[in-house]
């Protein structure tokens, strides 16, 4: 805890992978790829779940749960799926171990217990599930069907990073079906949609909503939905994604539905998702070099309190003063943490939770307790006030507003002054090179356009933004026409 | 849904398995022995999960997340755990999956992606936490560990029923790592009585809080303790397990700590976890012959409401009068759905509500809105009764504590009646074969004697009470001396 961060100008990739460390939020595992997400970062991740699962909630959508498990006849049968995730996949081919015999004390795969066909470890659950949906669905009247998953899925990568590329994550995947072609469109636009309030709103992370180029979508979509963020070192983060599948799936399980006039069509689906990744996003749009910087709505602890004394008796005074204080913050529903401890000093706890991200310090002291005051310190700005004692709940309300105000409108400020307009192929690899960030540029629509644009500069195509500008333009290779502008950067 | 259940004296097994799919519960995937949790399955689970999750922080745990694969080098540290599942691990051996070059449009496992060491798929995650927890152990100061996991598991069962025994299933185990025997002891016990207390208040099941005899042990622990219900067939449950580990891990994989005085020690743990078996434990200690009985406390609907009208003009008549107990209701914090779906008649809406178990339903017709009356139903005792609409409230309050209290009372007296006392080995053979339930009888606590009375009669001991009566006595099959009376049992 006692030694600092690298500096992020220094090397923003180190800085990252400390803070996740430090900060205490997740550690590499002894399974290749695979983490441990720690207490303080799961209570951020189950915050973030239970705010998603209420919004998914509130838009009529239910949980279930499908199985671990795909077969791989099932994980073929949508071949541009299949196709996307056949090379990342883990594959299970035994069910059982037995003693080595040579080998005393150790265990080995048992030849005898193969399994007739491999059983694919999910790394996204369309084929189980439509393979499900196919008994479910007979008429009309079945539809739609609205069902969310909160699950772990796994995806052999082989260059991971802590939250942001994991060979398993935890995610939610939302998977719908639907009567009509109109009916799946709005559903993937309004869960994308939901993705962003909860990316502004909660995470104070401004996003592009747009849609994904050809290339870039969900292997088995016909249009992929997503937002992105940009990220403090200028490089876009795709955080979230809502696909609509068109009949893809349901021709491929054969899932059929009546229409009122008994008609057999296939149904439209739609599915989006989620995931850990959506931590990665958090800490890099707000920390600084201190540490990590949270959100109020996020926050596990939202106020800690550390009392700052020498004599048990000092503390007890204090203790007096602060008891109180905790119910009444509790009672507001604001979480607070009395880091009483003995085992460390204020200086070791201020910190620790300067370094967490905590939102409000609280600490007093013997000399407090005589003026009847107490220093309140900001995280995100690191400001430092002395306020009358009886000033702190009109001004622990202030800060949980102000604090998410200030980081999201920081965060905005960024995205936009980091958002070029590039009129020329020059002008776009000077920006890309030289400042980073999203580019916003004419493109002839081509996949040929985008693979040599991302060969050249790697910057690929982040999203076709929703809210264009509308200006019809050449594209900045071929100088072929474009309907509209597109969002560049490169990625993580 | 029209057609009736299979009466539960008939075939009581099958009466379960086509409740468990005519409710909505659940059903089979087409992964061997995994299960589909359907949505009104899974909204009763998530309400377990949230009462479980909420009793668990306020004794002082944390919830975190740990890798889904066990390294088998990491699988095998501690024999008695690794013998005790290795029959029963999905492997995983291979990461990547090709195209069948000599089946266009199939895949097929790339032997090139072969793994350098297998994976398990975890069975139970002692081995992977306490590989971790080594790391983050070097004193007293790091102790207590109070950790817990919402997680999948895999265990690959040959003889699978929804619910109560499947390959995959969803569970919480916690893992706690303590400086003294004492403490760690403590906390087993303390983890034992939420199980039972969240068992009696929430599910309204009765249970027996005991320890395991050796051979019913968990894999790897020293002491395990229990909660056991009994079943309508006269069958027990195990419903939970709170495991004492000893210093078995910590040795394994090599965590010690620095006591007060610098000394080195291996660290003790404890383990605990509940499935979704208690799923199928709500099941069978509740239901009847016309479907589900739920406890209020964990009904996702504890009240529905179904408007009888012939015309659009009545349910507009009777929508006025009930939308607005619908919103009292929601501020009251009940959940009541107002079936106004024009797609079913109210006999199906009834008998659809009925066997998936809504503890109250309330129909409302046109002469209960002349008469200012309704028709108000609880589902435990299929009891119809006529009130003033203006004791709607009131009636509805009461229900809610009576069918919670009504439903455990009944459990309670059958637990009761269906425990009996065997003095001598013919009598308890006789009441094994013709009465059913627990038989309380000496025992002399050796293995030999636990195994022939299990082959000769299928009867195993579910647990030594807690809560023993004290009496000291001699074993029924081999007349040595006994401390305490245990309890016995067929079991699922």
């Amino acid at each position: 805890m006692s030694k600092k961060l690298t500096k992020r100008e220094v090397d923003y990739s180190k800085w990252y992978n400390e803070l996740v460390v430090k900060a205490d939020l997740a550690e590499n595992s002894s399974v290749r790829g695979c983490m441990v997400i720690k207490p303080y970062g799961y209570a951020i991740w189950e915050k973030m779940q239970s705010q998603l699962d209420k919004m998914f909630k509130e838009t009529g959508h239910q949980n279930a749960y499908f199985p671990l498990f795909v077969p791989k006849s099932l994980f073929e049968a949508e071949e541009k799926n299949a196709e996307g995730f056949a090379k990342e996949c883990a594959v299970v081919t035994h069910y059982r171990l037995k003693n080595d015999e040579s080998n005393p004390g150790k265990l080995i795969v048992d030849e005898y217990a193969k399994l007739e066909e491999e059983l694919i470890v999910r790394p996204t659950s369309e084929a189980i599930i439509w393979n499900t949906y196919k008994s479910w669905i007979q008429s009309y009247r079945d539809l739609p069907i609205l069902i969310n998953q909160w699950a772990n899925v796994v995806r052999w990568e082989m260059r991971t990073r802590l939250f942001l590329r994991t060979s398993e994550f935890l995610w939610q995947e939302g998977h719908t079906a639907h009567s009509t072609k109109d009916e799946a469109l709005a559903e993937a636009e309004l869960m994308n949609n939901i993705y962003a309030d909860f990316a502004q709103d909660f995470m104070g992370m401004p996003v592009i909503k747009g849609l994904k180029s050809e290339s870039e979508r969900f292997a088995g979509a016909e249009e992929t939905y997503c937002i992105e963020a940009l990220m403090q070192d200028g490089k876009a983060l795709q955080a979230g994604t809502s696909h609509f599948l068109g009949q893809n799936f349901a021709k491929a399980f054969d899932v059929k539905f009546a229409n009122k006039e008994g008609k057999l069509d296939h149904v439209w689906a739609t599915s989006w998702g989620v995931s850990t990744r959506l931590m990665g996003a958090l800490i890099m749009t707000h920390s600084d070099d201190n540490g990590l910087i949270l959100p109020p709505k996020l926050a596990p602890i939202q106020v800690v309190i550390i009392p700052i004394y020498k004599s048990q008796e000092q503390l007890e005074k204090i203790s007096e003063k602060i008891n109180p204080v905790v119910s009444e913050l509790r009672n507001k529903n604001i979480s607070v943490f009395y880091d009483k401890r003995d085992t460390h000093k204020p200086g070791f706890k201020f910190n620790e939770h300067e370094i967490k991200g905590v939102p409000i310090r609280i600490a007093i002291g013997p000399k407090d307790l005589e003026n009847n005051t107490l220093e309140i310190f900001r995280r995100d700005r690191m400001l430092k006030e002395n306020i009358p004692f009886e000033k702190i709940y009109e001004k622990i309300d202030f800060l949980i507003s102000d604090i998410q105000e200030y980081i999201f409108n920081k965060a905005q400020k960024f995205t936009t002054e980091n958002t070029s307009v590039a009129n020329s192929y020059d002008e776009f690899k000077s920006l890309i090179k030289n400042k980073g960030g999203f580019v916003s540029a004419h493109w002839d629509g081509s996949s040929e356009t985008e693979e040599k644009i991302k060969k050249e500069t790697k910057a690929t195509i982040r999203c076709i933004p929703i809210q264009s500008v509308g200006d019809k333009g050449f594209c900045i290779v071929t100088n072929k026409p474009s309907s509209q502008r597109v969002l560049f950067a490169k990625a993580y």
